[in-house]
């Protein structure tokens, strides 16, 4: 071991960076330390005594925070290519469903799989994700809909984060859909949320949050309100799907108990927005679901942008309403379909995104780039920041930082 | 070497089969000998005499021919991923325009640069195609617009062909967009189009195809006609954007005059269709420039399908309308955005994309896979071959085979 190096200091210069919310005027030198970003200095102002002896990363590219993807279902049994090609050959909903199709059929598959079949279908989904820049993802449970069914996948999300070098945030989403055994007994089930799931997942440190799914096809205000106040009982964080079918005001709700997120929220309206920013909740925006869904109507995203709200972009990997496995496509889609500007669209995918998970606060600050924050980095072959938005190409990713180790490239 | 083993023999077995139309029914396998396709069979039928001495390539996964890409306009110089973020920043139109934006920015940063910053810049686009499963791609010029660098452009594409493991065909696209110097007359270089450029092209042997832009704001049906006049009077085959914002009959015209394809045709009507089929034209389908331009008029899917037009689905990479270069992406476009089926879009990119650039001929028969036609082959890591159109998940390509050569995986 050289004497005159450092151990574990890296350096890269005359990167454009992007910090998590605006690209830097000139070029830059950063240098990591350990698991921290150590210095950030304009090129012309490096502390060559801070550069000695560092290991030099190379030069040139696009510098962003490892990307955080705050939204995905990727934990999932079964395929629904199938279900998929039936639609689109002219097979009716109706006869779909009849023939098992659409969420029970990922639920009947989930629950059938075992532990490492679930791990090993989502590892590469997951593999994928890192391939294209995310550093944290956030996992759902959803597809059980039984206590243990739920746990399984908890598990699995937490199997995977120990396996694979990125960070993962579960999120138990048992009130996801209402499972067959509670058909007409919607309280029953959301009773077994409450009583049963909240408790255990809390108990065996499976869950980082809990979620749901406030819709006229899933759950109610008021139920979804109860799993809220179940989820606090246990000091667990919450955050909901809300305003993405129809206005029903879950997203004012959600706010109203400090909800990290309100994800979807297509048909949010100016008193939820309102109700948002009052509580710092962040808007998880979801292009992949409106184009894979064709929906039409936009999220409000000139009234959150004058409200001042956060705006998250998240993959939402599902298999039915967003087979997509691609954040820096979801970039582009943010821009093309929802009009984010490049910059809001990158700052959704790392600064607010982990904002969306709760890991912005002192002492975390994920999804920035500053002296002291977390070194989990992407070098991107890219002439902008904004160039990872507006083309489409997978493959761009150079390096790959994680907690100061490099993963990639 | 082992006596028992032929040399090059290559065999797959147990796969999902899609052979360019359609997904056969059994699993099967696949024998490769040379640069050819030497056997296919069912699973059950496999000739083992044949099979003896093979190199055994694995089982598993879905296999397609190697992608056609068949309308692409990857070499350009420049960037416009700053006139992207300053449209999204609220930039207006004009104000892009006063200051050097849209296509005029890449034909003086084309004209600029020379054949190897070309080369250079192209080199990465067309890789990210090849790792997505692309064997044979289309690549025009048209930011040249002066004889020497519509040339100049035509080489660069020869040398990628040259010196990478893909096919390249070439398309002389002179008649693209106006160039400055001809301000206030189009004739005059319409005449500079059919006069010197594709004499010059077809003398030197750089174009495999002419190609023109049939639109308002392009150049009319009647300079278009004259330009495929001068393309037959030097032995290229034709094809056309046409009727991609207006109906003006372009492609009724370029069918008229025998042409590979019209492409775009979101405005093609029911004449239209009408002598495409007649002629045998491909109508060539690309949703990226869709969705980029946020177009909401379909293409007449309906009436091509019932009038058995062969649809061909393409990137039409690109810096302006569909800076994409993820051709897989294309297939979950066209299903998603102009309802194909997932064989359909398969297809599209598969044999119609190879009849489009007229390579499905006795002899050459790219884009299938059958007995004694070029090994040009994708394995993938599915579970069927819509799975490919259903997720967006790059990185599922298993091997990739250029004439019998394996060049991936
Ligand atoms: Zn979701
Ligand atoms: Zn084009």
């Amino acid at each position: 071991m050289s004497g005159n190096r450092r151990q574990g200091r890296k350096l890269w210069r005359d990167i454009t960076l992007f910090d998590g919310l605006e690209t830097l005027p000139e070029p830059m030198a950063v240098i990591v330390e350990g698991e921290r970003i150590a210095h950030i200095s304009t090129m012309a102002g490096v502390d060559e005594a801070a550069a000695a002896g560092c290991e030099e990363m190379g030069s040139g590219g696009v510098m962003t925070p490892g990307l955080v993807d705050c939204h995905t279902h990727l934990v999932f049994g079964g395929s629904r290519a199938d279900e998929f090609e039936k639609r689109l050959e002219g097979v009716s909903y109706e006869e779909i469903a009849r023939t098992g199709g659409g969420i029970l059929s990922t639920v009947n598959a989930t629950r059938a799989a075992s532990e490492s079949e679930l791990f090993d279908a989502a590892r590469p989904r997951l593999e994928a994700l890192m391939r294209d820049g995310v550093t944290t993802v956030e996992i759902k449970s959803g597809y059980g809909l039984t206590v243990e069914d739920e746990l399984k996948m908890l598990r699995v999300a937490r199997r995977l984060g120990a396996a694979l070098p990125v960070r993962v945030i579960t999120t138990l989403l048992g009130a996801h859909a209402l499972p067959p055994e509670f058909k007409d007994d919607s309280n029953g089930y959301i009773d077994l949320v409450c009583h049963e799931m909240i408790p255990a997942a809390a108990e065996q440190g499976l869950a980082d949050a809990v979620d749901v799914f406030c819709e006229r096809i899933a759950f109610s205000v008021a139920q979804c309100e109860r799993v809220f106040e179940a989820a606090k009982a246990h000091g667990l964080p919450i955050k909901a799907h809300a305003e993405q079918l129809s206005n029903l005001g879950g997203s004012a709700m959600a706010a109203r108990h400090g909800a990290l997120s309100a994800d979807h929220i297509e048909y949010l309206d100016e008193a939820g927005v309102a109700a948002m920013r009052e509580a710092g909740s962040v808007a998880v925006l979801l292009p992949g679901a409106f184009h894979t869904l064709r929906e039409t109507q936009l999220p409000p995203i000139e009234a959150l942008r004058a409200a001042g709200v956060p705006m998250a972009v998240a993959t939402d990997a599902n298999p039915g309403s967003s087979p997509i496995f691609n954040p820096t496509l979801m970039l582009n889609f943010a821009c093309t379909l929802f009009r984010l500007t490049p910059r809001e669209a990158l700052a959704g995918m790392t600064a607010h995104g982990a904002r969306a998970l709760g890991l912005s606060n002192e002492g975390q600050r994920l999804g920035r780039i500053e002296a002291g924050a977390p070194a989990d980095l992407c070098l991107w072959n890219a002439d902008t920041p904004a160039a990872l938005a507006y083309a489409v190409q997978p493959g761009r990713l150079r390096q790959r930082v994680v907690n100061g180790v490099v993963t990639h490239g």
